[in-house]
């Protein structure tokens, strides 16, 4: 388990230890860095990854090896792998967001130079030390882009000119990082092909939640859970924005389509994986998602929920920071987990009232300025409110609310505890 | 330019000063410490870049500016790009061997990041400081792969499920250095989509020739002419093996087809796209290439030619250190440069002539054991020959030749030039 102490990471390697497996969980810790660059954190405090094993040990009995260790190191990942003989590697063990690789130049280099070469690194490992270990890699559905035909997983039967063949889904992604995830795609597919190692590669959809059975079992055992503009994404932002009675914000129209699934999802599609490996050689793509919606139906579903009980959230609309189309066709398939026997968590209000109550049980954590304007733009780079956050440890915390719900958390309370953090 | 001391790069370069137009030359000479550390060299000896600008200002009174500098330097490239306010910026300036990519990890991650990272610098220095201006970037035809289908110029119209859309065509290149430039392909197609940049990526066949109108106006001028397992490309090496009266090497069956041209048309080419640019926004490719021939058909072309003066050579086919397709369908379209003006010089008994004509004059340089099994598997990666190259200075060198045509060099005189050379 490569990224154990990610928002899935951590979630996926409880999963499969309670499920039998026995997990070794590495990482560098990359992510706890980049936030404090950032000024970013997970709205739930999470413990460190020593405190995090022993619980796990402590409440079932069962232990995750943690491994402190740099998947761009590439002779201390050709020895892991050559001394663990894995069956599997699971990688989530790269910088995953798309605004932290569009601030500039350097997040640009450093998000794709990451993730390609600790890829490369783990394809020459295994080729030399384990070639018939079962690579799973998390990549997007983010590759495909929003192409204006129904998006196949991973390949597409061609006819042109009268002939056929059966080629790679042509890709369109939408930032640096997801570009890395298509380059990290080309790599691994060709390392299947001539070498014949068996991969998956897990496109996910964009997930929600932060509950699974497992991290239920203990409040140390939550993992991270990430509302800001950088490593949020849009419906926990969404039900944050809810909970704490500010207005929704959807960046332009509202028509971005995308592939969603919930967390415990996500945990149950890498044990199928798993438990189902590719064959020798292959190289084989599962479209990782359960349904697809519209931002503005989206933010439609936590306004009625809020409705039910009566608060009124108004829905605000954003200039869009990024470059992408707001009004586009979208469907894609997503059946080849389902054969495997996923049985879907499908988005209800139930979900989101959980989850607004996670929010209220940690609304004193939340710096508001993470929920307004984001910060980061597709067209310029991290703008003005990017980098003060990096250069200036303290600054004025002004929070106008449009919205007349009433708020669980002051504006004081709040821009203290943003203080107070720097 | 940017690469002007390679062996495309240092043609075109003259081919545009020559043509009036205001050329700066850039380079960071790791070629020529590649070459070093490979044990390789170019059979034709070329002068230094400072040499070689002043015998052309000397020639022909014009000048070319020659500024080395390392396209990996984000502060450098930016600050090039800022001061000159470039019209347009050619781009050879890559690792370009797919042997050399293929040698170890080391040589695939560098290969990855240096091409990588040297084009991320170039865009973001576009976006901020010549936004106008025309990237011309060298890509390759291996970029394709070979599909059982038609290639078209980088983009394909799809119709699937009844729906329709225009898609980037589906790509499979076959090593890691081919894949760096499909990374590169996507990453400048993203940049012009919501940067606006305007961007010519040349997918260009394999390269033969020595000679174009400029470089061959002084001998001082010469290009460099590599015909080793890893730099040089196969109708070169064909050349070089039958003006030595050594038997042509085809790797498998030959059946291997791609598209070909001469040097002086990638000059023409690199011209035509220069003073025809892409439009704002616009990312176009074009096929760069005249002809397509299998391996096995270039080595009859070179057996035929010879045969023409009573010469016998022997074709001897090698186990393929690639893996890829050897019997397969290729037709891939090459109209956009034509539509242009471009006039072909189509592989003729002509060219094959002159290039073996040089290799007789410059006999002496040549390492037979450069002509002799590949040394770079894709299966394995560099083999001990590759090895002892770089770790073992002087070593025996035993040329046995199954050709009993007349020698221009004896194996001794070439041992020793070996020798010399390391």
């Amino acid at each position: 388990m490569l990224g154990v102490d990610g928002y899935l990471g951590w979630a996926t390697a409880l999963h499969l230890s309670w499920a039998g497996h026995d997990v070794v969980g590495i990482d560098s810790l990359v992510r706890r860095r980049w936030d404090r660059e950032c000024g970013t954190q997970s709205l739930i405090p999470i413990k460190s990854m020593p405190q995090r094993v022993s619980l796990w040990k402590r409440v079932t009995g069962r232990t995750i090896r943690w491994q402190l260790l740099d998947l761009r190191d590439a002779v201390a990942v050709t020895e892991l792998v050559r001394d663990m003989q894995p069956d599997a590697l699971i990688h989530f063990a790269e910088q995953r967001s798309a605004p932290f690789s569009m601030i500039d130049l350097e997040h640009a280099a450093l998000t794709q130079v990451n993730n390609l070469v600790g890829t490369l690194n783990l394809l020459f490992a295994l080729r030399d030390y384990a070639p018939h270990a079962h690579l799973i890699k998390l990549g997007t559905m983010g590759e495909y882009g929003t192409p204006n035909i129904d998006i196949e997983e991973g390949f597409l039967t061609i006819t042109h000119n009268g002939r056929e063949d059966r080629l790679p889904f042509p890709m369109q992604p939408g930032s640096f990082y997801h570009l890395s995830k298509l380059h990290d795609s080309h790599n691994i597919q060709f390392a299947c092909r001539i070498w014949g190692l068996r991969a998956t590669d897990l496109h996910q959809g964009v997930v929600y939640g932060n509950h699974t059975d497992e991290v239920a079992m203990h409040p140390g055992l939550a993992t991270r859970f990430d509302y800001d503009a950088i490593w949020g994404t849009v419906l926990n932002r969404f039900c944050i924005q809810g909970a704490l009675g500010l207005p929704l914000t959807v960046y332009g129209k509202g028509g971005q389509t995308r592939g969603f699934l919930d967390i415990r999802d996500t945990v149950a599609c890498v044990r199928l994986a798993l438990e189902h490996p590719a064959a020798k050689g292959e190289y084989r793509v599962f479209n990782q998602f359960t349904e697809q919606f519209s931002v503005k139906a989206l933010a439609q579903k936590v306004r009625d929920a809020r409705a039910a009980h009566g608060l009124k959230t108004s829905v605000v609309h954003l200039p869009n920071p990024r470059v992408e189309r707001e009004e586009h066709y979208y469907n894609a398939k997503h059946q080849k987990l389902l054969d495997l026997g996923l049985q879907p968590h499908y988005l209800g209000d139930t979900l989101i009232e959980s989850v607004i109550k996670t929010v209220e049980r940690h609304a004193r954590r939340v710096d508001p300025v993470e929920l307004e304007q984001p910060n980061v733009d597709w067209r310029r780079g991290g703008t003005a409110g990017w980098h003060q956050r990096v250069e200036s440890p303290i600054r004025p915390v002004v929070l106008v609310s449009p919205s007349s719900t009433p708020r669980r958390s002051s504006p004081a309370a709040v821009s203290t505890r943003v203080a107070q953090r720097r």
